[in-house]
């Protein structure tokens, strides 16, 4: 088959299948990106939706419209305005599937062929992947651990100047790093952005889970311009199965990212949404909130306590304040795909830092994951992988 | 902001705002595109979804593989080896949030930038508005009562050979038409198009609604080179709300399809899969789809007949033998846009023909649709359009 130009653009599939459940019960994995099943208040689901197919009846079956349910959007909206101090209007919110298709979207919206896209590096896996299928360039822009490095960001739009037509971040406990942006920085963001005429993904889907303070005021609520485009999700505080997200955007933008949701599949489920629509309004999500980041803290700190007994000094890591993940750095002639290797043979799973990376690769690092495993797992799994990676360092 | 280019190509959102659902309680409209909500077995589905939130658990708020839940593609491919007589394995089938993504990803793969992109005319409207953003010329291909015009097609395919890259075809009860190829023409298209390498993609969401007959053998039945590709969907026999539907292609092929959902929103909801899947199982879908099937083939009948009774003879139709529509023809000088204002100003709607083609378009023609609505509603709708139209051709 003669396929389009943009698919030699896409990653082969072995990265998929790091992702893909493990089949082998005795299987470690420190690879997966989702919260821990154990959290959802599965009877409390289970009521929203007898309740909302006994209330909406046809309607929660039938199309919903492109936009997403009234009644979702504007709890959504109260909720970012608690929360996030944002205030967006019903005809700024749009439901999406995921806030992955969100992400996606974007770059249907945006991006020419040979066009520049600037993300922080490293980045979201699936972001990357996303916007590669857009046949543009990506651009990383180093971080240090208060975020992305404003110098070198003016230094890229100074550079590639107009060729740049969009920046993609996650400020809030990101994917894979786990680390946030301190205020000060989110500030000099915007500062450096706004006399450009480029659209920022930022993207939220951490940003409630957080370990030790309120979530943090979003880029969005410094945009004075409405350059910031917001993705949030429901995926990592309550169920990623539900594909219920959301994405605001200025109105004209909006108008766009209609026409291109309805192109790709119409409508979000609508059940989904309703049901989402009716936990939000008859139970605390902000209790099920603490609930998660209590029991992911713990899982943190096990995964901390035990790296620091089982790993080799030479491993480094930063303790995140938020998020679902820990970041190691090995020393830098290392190369985590071979460690990972050596890790299957002994039945633990990692996903190597290097496929986080939208360009300038580095090879040794890796993301561990401590939200989706039991204790005993975690402080097993780690004590067999330091070891493992004890004597990877060893050889030299 | 700057936009990328395939925005240019998008239809305005005035189309999109025709398919939003009135809000006005006294509009008849025969805009619709969906089956009706009476239709939807409540009882089956509130048990489908109760039963597999307690079987299946978290697991059903967890993410789906990106290829969809094993258990119901099993179960789609029984289906449609006993109904469409086509066998694809495990490996060539993906669950997709409606045939639309299945559609939209089938522009992702094949179509560059000026490429050539052949449809029957009339067409699916949301096919059109999809495969539009990939920057590609749309051109449509003439139609007769038995299907796509074989000399038309071959003549196309001579023309504009290699910039060929994509056929879309609804051989079943097609949208808007509501016309179906015969078996002949089946057979002759698949003749006429095996020595090319161009991927079809057969939209079979209407296959099953087949009043008069058992469902007719899809051309992928007919194709042994693998290429055609099948996309079918439970939207318009069971629930549009669910967004299940699903995407057959050869392996090599779904390969990169598994990419692309991948890409896009990296899994179908669980939740409703798990559910369609409970369905398929513990309840008789051909039972459902015959009862569906007698209604809609009643409402044909009912608003037929009113059309006789209350159109001017010049309008011309021919009785569909399944789907949702009546397609009915003006004398060629007309033009149903002038005539939906006036309609509309009577409080109904309906799509014009000019819609639904992608290039050349006609402007005399309108698409009806009889299964959203109750036999009086039909009938009154179908008075007052009759007289408004005969008010219009009057006027010479």
């Amino acid at each position: 088959m003669r396929y389009a130009d943009r698919i030699t653009f896409l990653e082969d599939r072995s990265l998929l299948e790091a992702f893909s459940l493990p089949k082998d019960d005795s299987l470690i994995s420190f690879a997966a990106g989702f919260p821990s099943p154990d959290s959802y208040p599965m009877e409390e689901i289970e009521e929203a939706f007898m309740k909302t197919i006994k209330e909406a009846g046809p309607a929660a079956f039938s199309y919903a419209t492109t936009q997403g349910l009234d009644s979702l959007r504007e709890e959504i909206l109260k909720r970012m305005k608690g929360k996030l101090k944002v205030s967006f209007s019903m005809e700024e919110i749009i439901i999406t599937s995921g806030s992955q298709q969100g992400v996606d979207m974007s770059g249907m919206l945006f991006v020419n062929k040979d066009d520049i896209i600037l993300f922080e590096t490293p980045s979201y896996l699936g972001a990357v992947n996303a916007l590669r299928t857009y046949e543009a360039k990506l651009i990383g822009i180093p971080t240090d651990k208060d975020g992305i490095i404003i110098d070198e960001l003016k230094k890229s739009l100074v550079e590639y100047g107009d060729l740049v037509k969009m920046i993609y971040v996650i400020p809030d406990y990101q994917n894979p790093t786990g680390r946030s942006w301190s205020c000060e920085r989110r500030k000099d963001f915007i500062n450096a952005i706004k006399d450009y005429d480029i659209p920022v993904i930022e993207d939220g889907a951490y940003s409630e889970i957080a370990f030790d303070t309120e979530p943090l005021r979003p880029l969005v609520s410094y945009d004075e311009k409405g350059q910031v485009i917001y993705v949030g999700t429901f995926s990592k505080i309550f169920s990623p199965g539900l594909r219920v997200a959301w994405l605001c955007a200025r109105e004209d933008i909006m108008e766009k990212y209609l026409v291109l949701k309805n192109a790709s599949d119409l409508a979000s489920a609508t059940i989904t949404q309703y049901q989402m629509d009716y936990y939000l309004k008859h139970f605390d999500m902000d209790k099920h909130i603490e609930k998660i980041t209590t029991l992911y803290r713990h899982r943190r700190n096990v995964m901390a306590d035990a790296i620091d007994k089982f790993f080799p000094e030479e491993a480094k890591y930063l303790l995140p304040k938020g998020g679902l993940f820990i970041w190691v750095e090995l020393p830098p002639e290392k190369d985590t795909r071979e460690l990972l290797k050596r890790a299957l043979a002994k039945n633990i799973a990692f996903i190597p830092g290097s496929a986080f990376y939208p360009s300038n690769r580095k090879y040794n690092e890796m993301r561990l994951n401590f939200s989706n495993l039991e204790d005993e797992d975690i402080i097993s799994g780690i004590e067999i992988l330091g070891e493992v990676t004890k004597k990877y360092l060893e050889e030299g």
